[in-house]
């Protein structure tokens, strides 16, 4: 008999880490396309918000050809610890990011950024050996092409990560539709077309 | 010498005809992503908006099946002449759309809707065949797959039908950056995010 | 002002040529999916059987390799004229096809078949020679890849031949919904389950 | 040596769960053609009702925009246990579910679902930790696109569950020809048209 | 109605030019599998030497980097004209190569080689002009990527050039199987492993 | 420290198995193309003939729809083994097989066959769990599509086993060209265009 | 026969138009890989400038979100006219512009540019209307993606333009190696590794 | 609680293997397009450089078809080990390479080399099995196709292998950009149009 352990999200034990989705970093990302990039991560991030998770967010270099961060993300949560690194690469070497991870008092981390090789997997495989458990958004994390991307995806779940994508993150942090089914509903459709389509058609028919 | 004449897009004698983007019809949409589609539907709707032009909506049966046209087109055009179609599937067998597309008093018309082979393809060779100018949005009109929609591609060109994608409809409408430097700007940022990001990251340095 | 006149397919002068979709040649066709390319082989026979188009069914070399014509299709149309060809790879090569076609007295003809760069392309491109409108049905017609496709189309297209998809053949046939709304609606939701999904969707709400 | 276990499909320990095979939810689908899809699904219904295994439907409001089940789902097993859960979007989380699944007696569980990565893998997850052995079939499970497949399918087989697709199901069921030839041959030529090919070809030489 | 004319191709009128078929340029060729291609460009050159075309062999500077001619392509035409170019990028600018093609007699060129857009287009714009029906082969000739492919076949196209796969030059010019069962069968099964599967099931039957 | 013991192919301790590389089968195979995948089986089994591996022959039901064995490989192997299984879906099941395995005397297993995802995976996972090493050969079994491919490789690679394609086996089997330069520098040329292609242009210059 | 007249390039006929390679911009070209499109980029300028060509640098809102010319290029042609467009988006609607290109006193117009469907293709219709000879080069030409691509080309196609890929042009440009053996080579070593690894293993030999 | 252990890449501790980068072998290469992989390829050859790592070059056969190694690897490698294998395909059958190897005194390998099936998988499972922590850079490594490619990636990461493309390399030394801003910054910005249009663009509002 398997002795797996199905370590599900949680609300109550999960945080967020929003690494480096800056302006001038996001045209390095080409294994999606941008306008269904911008959707998963501003739909990662309205999820997070939803269910009320400390979120972090960090940035590399804003100065420079980086850019600034994402102007939707600074807008969605301008109470969050925020973390302009100096020069790390690996947000994980910050010793301020580290504590704002652990004052979130949270085990579970939900990981998106760009790009998916570098700022993400090294912080994912910083944080799984600090302890945490980690899961990396598969779609709300970006890099230079699908070759980048899968060998990256290879390296972090061998080390344990979990790979998810923004909607297993809602729905396995909702666990019941009847939590609240006005709200994971907009959610959804407000970054699922598909879904939103489902639910006009059927509110026509009322 | 060619005798080829330029025959471009002018704001004073174009209208757009939106034709069948309905909840329902849009799951028979699969040569695009979900995300983009809506994206250039959306961008298209807010084009031909920005520069004011004559604007016709019709639908194919919203009652049934097919769903009702998707509502942020409705909000956005409340008071263009809306044509719901009683059975035609080619909305030019219609009388009431080809007397409204007549008392726009343009010559030129921007087409795009669901499916590009069909709903689209059918009223563009009637359009030409009637005398207009006719401009296919190809990234605004959907359908089954690449190769539906290369066929159909196909057979309007060789009629004489331009195939345009929606950011050449705002150019080639707009002409001169200098007309309205924040209008453009701001209607290309809107759907195109890394057009977003280039002016984000400009408007930092300032 | 184009001169382009807008032949469109018309139930009562149309009639249906099915080529060689016989079993042993259905596995050179490698430019659709197997259980796809059989389902919109069967889409186009229930299209032409339901608006009761002529239609005529022949083969190449059915006791050899090529195999048999497949099944489905003869039970489709168990009266049609059927014209095993003795060895004529053109099927307009062959006088008794050349005859069944004249004697439909109909100018358009929709054609699909196997392979589409030889048993559709060179009936297609003798048929348009010899006066008539000539439809192919592009992904009723299957080949050996994409590249062997997209040649085809275009040495026929240049003819002047019309490319069309099967929904394409059975909504300009149809005109309005009007004429047979459950009729049409049936046929759409045996061949799209996308269609089916909304009818389902839709009947359950009523 | 490796110490390997190869846990195999047993017709006589196996149960069949279907998850969420809504109309609604099946336009979410999209890393499969909608034809290919719909019989990949069928094809697994037809394998393990061929089989007698326990089978159990379940779906997610089914009132809603998420429509009902698949008819021919329903159809084919009028009999089978049926969930509708109000609410728990994994299905491991409705204790009904879990009983009838119990009440089998079954050890092998066979999964397959909309979407693979929350309805299909959260199910698998829980029912893997809960002792079964878990084997989800791939291609009769659906997701927006293939990187959440893909994310999806490392997830499930990192704890342990086995991927498989419809036909390896039918196959490692089936053993032996000779448990029954003629229903075999009949099973796989309903859902792949090029065995049933095969079958054409060689019945005419006979 | 159509004023088309369909030329074509006519075993006594028609000659094969094989342009810079070379070991070295061969590297180049990426819009095909090395193995699809050389396969292609074999089957090819069988077809024009089964149906006793003349035909004419041109190379590009073998004494460098381009490297010889693939030697089985000189093996198969021992005694065909061989035009080694000694500068000329367009081998219609080499009188030699004129006056061998003057010579044929024939009026049909079926031109193939090494890459798509400049050996083959080069010539076969040449070659239409000069008055000489042309027909390119599309399988046996290979560029860069698909890209360049696709940008030379519109420029050919639009030319008047006809495009074709080797497939359907082997059964253009061979009209009626009845003309040599046996040697069109063993042609096709030579270099399409389908057939050949076909024929060796069909064979084991008798 | 890793304690990872790299197993690697033997040419003393290595056996082949091919199985059910039938022409009726052959048409299910569309992950790869037909020219491909054939090159890519004749290939392994010249390899394996090459080093003198025992090899071992079986197919399912040849005198059925499946179709008799690829001639060129029981011409290959004429005195080999050849087991055709009356029934039994994974050869390990019939014990004729498993015993001329056995009288091998090897301990490392070459697979690969027709389809990859139950012929290849079920004797796989079957020969694992006997004891062997066990190298799939994944360009040398083919299947239904990448989807099916790519899940049996994930199942097949969890048990232990290890993937590899034709060049490694080739390669690992002969450890130093110094074996037998021309033996195989011929091998490679005989199925490597690319290869061939690099031979020529080097002899030329010699 | 064809009326055919092949229109090619001459080196004393034809001048270069570089259309709004502009750093910003770049990020919107998603239809290339980013290293392979500036690697065509360059290798166009550097082709022109190999053969001497009148060029004709040209910019859309330097100062702006649209970023600086790519600095290669500046560099490569530091005394070209070079004309900072003010507003207008298709360059033909400056006047300094229309006027630096007819000072060329050349036909041929060889155009590349960013966009492909509004910059490229609209300063493309402008000057075939103008009365010019019009090749667009399809590789130093980029866009969104590749359904934006096609239609443009389609567009600027059936306008007369001829689709050119850089080597072509080179090609094209050149006629006979031996009016500059060494130049040549070393202009496609410089952006063609393939060609490049061709002459470094034929010099070896040498 | 996990007990991953996260090795990171130390620029005092690696050491890089280039093996078989040869111009003969590159032509083998097809799973990358070519400009992209000599990008890549020379992209890392400079970031191993740059961070002084002990770099041994390796090939096999140079005097033969496999031609002579990349000449830009050489010209920036003169002083490193360089061992021209006179026969072991796995570089690490060779003394003299695993002495090199060891006379480094590192434990970290970076290996990259062609074909990634072969020369890297045989020599980094021999490595890892020696003790090594290898780091094989997916993106420097090339091969047949991507049915080779991640075969390969899926036998070498079971075996405890590190993924890794060469942007990953670099950043994972680095640690900090502040250790040298503008020597990383020069080094991305020489292999990532990209990242250098953003130094660009950004240099420009200084």
């Amino acid at each position: 008999m398997s002795t797996f352990k199905y370590n599900r999200l949680d609300k109550d034990n999960a945080a967020a880490l929003l690494v480096d989705h800056q302006t001038g970093l996001f045209s390095l990302v080409r294994d999606f396309g941008a306008a269904d990039f911008k959707n998963n991560v501003l739909a990662l991030a309205s999820t997070v918000k939803f269910f009320g998770l400390p979120t972090i967010l960090t940035t590399s270099f804003e100065q420079g050809p980086n850019g600034p961060i994402m102007p939707e993300l600074k807008e969605k949560f301008p109470d969050a610890p925020y973390i302009p690194r100096p020069g790390q690469i690996n947000a994980w070497d910050n010793e301020d990011f580290v504590k704002a991870v652990a004052q979130t008092g949270r085990k579970q981390l939900i990981i998106a950024g760009i790009v998916t090789d570098v700022c993400v997997a090294f912080c994912a495989l910083s944080a799984i050996e600090a302890g945490y458990d980690v899961f990396v958004v598969t779609d709300a994390s970006g890099t230079f092409d699908e070759t980048c991307r899968y060998a990256a995806w290879e390296r972090m779940s061998r080390a344990g990560i979990q790979l998810v994508n923004w909607f297993s993150v809602a729905c396995e942090l909702h666990r019941d539709w009847r939590n609240d089914v006005t709200g994971l509903g907009n959610l959804l459709a407000g970054y699922i077309p598909d879904y939103k389509n489902l639910m006009t058609s059927y509110a026509v028919k009322q």
